[in-house]
């Protein structure tokens, strides 16, 4: 039986892909399926020569060069010569935040997965500070102010940052209902965040769970994930960075706060891959996951805030705790134990993946119920069945730029927006279909269970949700 | 071509072999293959019934009991009815101690791999300071100064604990050579000590690197191992400990000193199995190792001291950095992140192993060659090859096995003698030919080597080799 593919609308103009690595190649035939395009108008811009053969084969436009701050006008002008069409930024080490301004400059409409700096960034810099999420996130949403509305620029569009922030919201509604409070959905950012504050929620982990595998056993010397090697350990060497509560009583010792901006974050002086802290999704139950810092841990904390500012009314505690895959989580340990980054990089394709899902959600905690983990479940072998060219992490990705991308034709003239600020609802009906089972859990699991019995932990037992109970020891 | 196996000796009376684990079946071929001894008098203690097949099928006489403090006397005193034969310690919740006694009141020699206590005292306390390696070495150092003498007993002879010390000799002996000093092995514990000492070492660590994996992705909630997970799971538990040397000039927050008893030790207050060292051996370079507690940790910094007690003139620093399999990387990994130890175990089998190697070795450093290391790097193919129950852990375990009993038979009225007191020459030259190639590698690395660019840590750059650079932030 053939599946029905809604086409979504129509784009009219070019439509320009930047990066084909493992997201840019998977969110092409979401592309080619969903929308209504002049395909002769497509092109790929991907430096990498490898990428060249499969272009060349799919008759897909390939400009093989590399965006730089010198060339990016030239190049995107050139591409975009009515402002019309739309650009699709899936690459590394470009400026997220040039690139969409350029776009809105002349006109055509602009989505991305994170906000991402120009080569170098990552690593060239020691001032620490500047090189969090917050700083670069601080950046984009400055330029919303500056410049308010016009042409449509969907920021941070994938899994997560992206796809969560529309689980945080259905999670609460989830939640209202469950607890026989009114589920009406809000029609604001402030009813969001009074919702979140009424239902007694003390702050989200970004939950996830990796369990793809493949049958041969990890090679030494190759870093090996389910999606970009080098997004991970750029953003794994990034300082750890979370969203910080209001019900939090104790500060890290190795924290700092923002000055400036929404101060929704604080960060912490120590490189998030290596960073533990105790989470729970519904396969493993509890688990370690990293504390790495993403934009949504910021994002999420500034849209639920009740107030302004430092010391705002309510505001959630919100991170990532990531369990990558297994060959992720041995790849870390050999990298910080030699101190050396691996040469080489592997991303595991949908053909090798033998098992394993990606179990991505959000874990809403401290409320009446204790915690509710609400997320995708999908594995590689359904991935596989639903679209060509990528594992079940690259599929929870293009999907959420998929349905950005409707959003944003639907809503051309929306400015500069998060997905937090966009409507979830018509969003995960466009991306549901490709996220496998989508469930909600309840559990009675605390960071506080199962402790070490035999050694003393830097634990306070008057509330279990406290971040210094959710870091590792 | 068949090999040529030489036959040590005549083992008069009954052979007891006290567990049928992964060490205990692989040492019976090389028992049966180098004594000459009366096969019907070969008793296999072992509780599990797990072992009963294999021990029919090769009758093996089996006696389906687990020791107890109110059995074993009577068990062992039924098998030993002359005071002649051999007792081979090979299980886990047993006491070492107890048992030793026991064998030396009746004469009969005895070895062990680890001063093992009875069942529940790794878990059923809370006082660290009991549940350390120290407090149980010192037991048995003080029954040796109780009781001087005697029927042999050797205690700690597997690999490490065990050959280790061995390998420690030997690098000394190379270092002297390779730096045109006199390399002359020294006739006593104190000759050694000096030797140690004027060749500049300040430490050593048990840097091992076991690289066997099969092709099948661990299994959640299997805790997967090369050897002993009971036994793994119990020392991880246990604090970190190390001999503590004379060129440590800052102390661990967490650390604590022994009023009592040689005092070359101190512990941390923290699983070992979670405590991380920077470290080196030579298929990896730098690597990660786990601070587990182990016997030679404390013997070897003890054997090496010059004068006594708190503050001797020279003491070197000693402790394990292991990196175990992978499979047991993530096992660790999802224990200590679920606060539940798996009830699932699995030892891989040498049939199921597809690649890899145990390199387990010494590394000697400070020195003026900065560091030395010395060791074996058996590969699973060749142990294979060399015997059959077992993969290449469990070889270089029951090969020092075989090695101890040689020595044991050769000097049966040693006493009780850690493997540091014993010939390691005699000891080499009998287990030399199951441990594929043993090497010596220098390097130039040092702890302080690729630390974080970006992150501030805690290190003394005075000194590369101090503690405080070896501990992992
Ligand atoms: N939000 C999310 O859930 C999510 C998930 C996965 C990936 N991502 C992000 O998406 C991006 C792509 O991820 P991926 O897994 O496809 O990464 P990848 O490493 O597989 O591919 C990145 C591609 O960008 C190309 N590239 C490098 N420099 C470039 C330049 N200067 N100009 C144009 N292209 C350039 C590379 O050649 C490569 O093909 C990364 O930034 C990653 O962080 C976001
Ligand atoms: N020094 C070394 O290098 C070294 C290396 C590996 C193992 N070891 C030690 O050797 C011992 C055996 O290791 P393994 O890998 O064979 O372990 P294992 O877990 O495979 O086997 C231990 C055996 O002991 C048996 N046992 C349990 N309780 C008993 C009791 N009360 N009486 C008699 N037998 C009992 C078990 O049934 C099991 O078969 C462990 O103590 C381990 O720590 C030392």
């Amino acid at each position: 039986m053939t599946q029905e593919h809604p086409v979504y609308g129509r784009i009219d103009g070019p439509i320009v892909i930047i990066g084909f690595g493992s997201i840019g190649k998977g969110v092409w035939p979401l592309i080619e399926r969903h929308f209504d395009y002049d395909a002769d108008k497509l092109t790929v811009i991907e430096p990498d020569a490898g990428q060249a053969n499969f272009l060349r084969q799919h008759k897909l436009n390939h400009l093989q060069v590399a965006l730089t701050p010198d060339n990016y006008q030239e190049v995107l002008g050139g591409l975009f010569p009515d402002g019309k069409g739309f650009c699709v930024n899936l690459s590394v080490d470009t400026s997220s935040l040039d690139l969409m301004k350029f776009c809105r400059e002349i006109g055509v409409p602009y989505i991305d997965t994170v906000v991402e700096p120009w080569a170098g960034y990552y690593f060239g810099t020691t001032d620490n500070a500047a090189r969090t999420n917050y700083a670069l996130r601080q950046a984009v949403r400055d330029e919303k102010a500056r410049n308010p509305g016009g042409t449509t620029a969907v920021s941070c569009c994938g899994a997560n940052p992206g796809m969560v922030s529309w689980f945080v919201k259905e999670a609460l509604l989830t939640l209202a209902r469950d607890t026989g409070r009114d589920a009406t959905p809000p029609t604001d950012r402030e009813g969001w965040a009074r919702l979140m504050m009424s239902l007694g929620v003390k702050g989200v982990h970004i939950a996830e769970r990796d369990t793809q595998a493949r049958r041969l056993p990890r090679p030494r010397n190759v870093f090996v994930n389910t999606w970009s090697v080098e997004g991970f350990i750029a953003e794994g060497f990034q300082p750890a960075e979370l969203g910080w509560g209001t019900h939090e009583t104790w500060f890290p010792e190795s924290g700092h706060r923002q000055d400036s901006g929404c101060q929704a974050g604080i960060w912490l002086e120590r490189p998030g891959a290596i960073t533990r802290v105790h989470t729970w999704c519904p396969t493993p139950g509890p688990q370690f996951g990293f504390l790495v810092t993403h934009n949504e841990a910021i994002s999420i904390s500034d849209y639920y805030t009740v107030g302004k500012g430092a010391n705002p009314e309510f505001r959630p505690t919100c991170h990532y705790a990531y369990h990558p895959c297994d060959d992720a989580v041995l790849s870390l340990h050999e990298m910080f134990g030699s101190g050396q980054q691996q040469v080489k990089h592997h991303i595991l394709t949908e053909d090798e993946i033998v098992e394993g899902i990606d179990e991505l959600g959000v874990l809403l905690f401290g409320h009446e119920k204790n915690a509710l983990w609400f997320g995708s479940r999908l594995s590689n072998d359904e991935a596989r069945d639903l679209a060509p060219y990528q594992n079940a992490t690259g599929l929870q990705v293009t999907s959420a730029v998929l349905a950005g991308m409707v959003w944003a034709l639907e809503n051309p003239n929306a400015g500069i927006v998060e997905t937090d600020e966009i409507d979830h609802a018509r969003c995960l009906e466009v991306q549901r279909p490709y996220l496998g089972p989508v469930e909600a859990h309840y559990t009675d699991w605390t960071p506080l269970q199962d402790r070490w019995e035999h050694f003393p932990e830097d634990i306070d037992e008057s509330d279990p949700w406290l971040f210094r109970n959710v870091l590792a020891s």
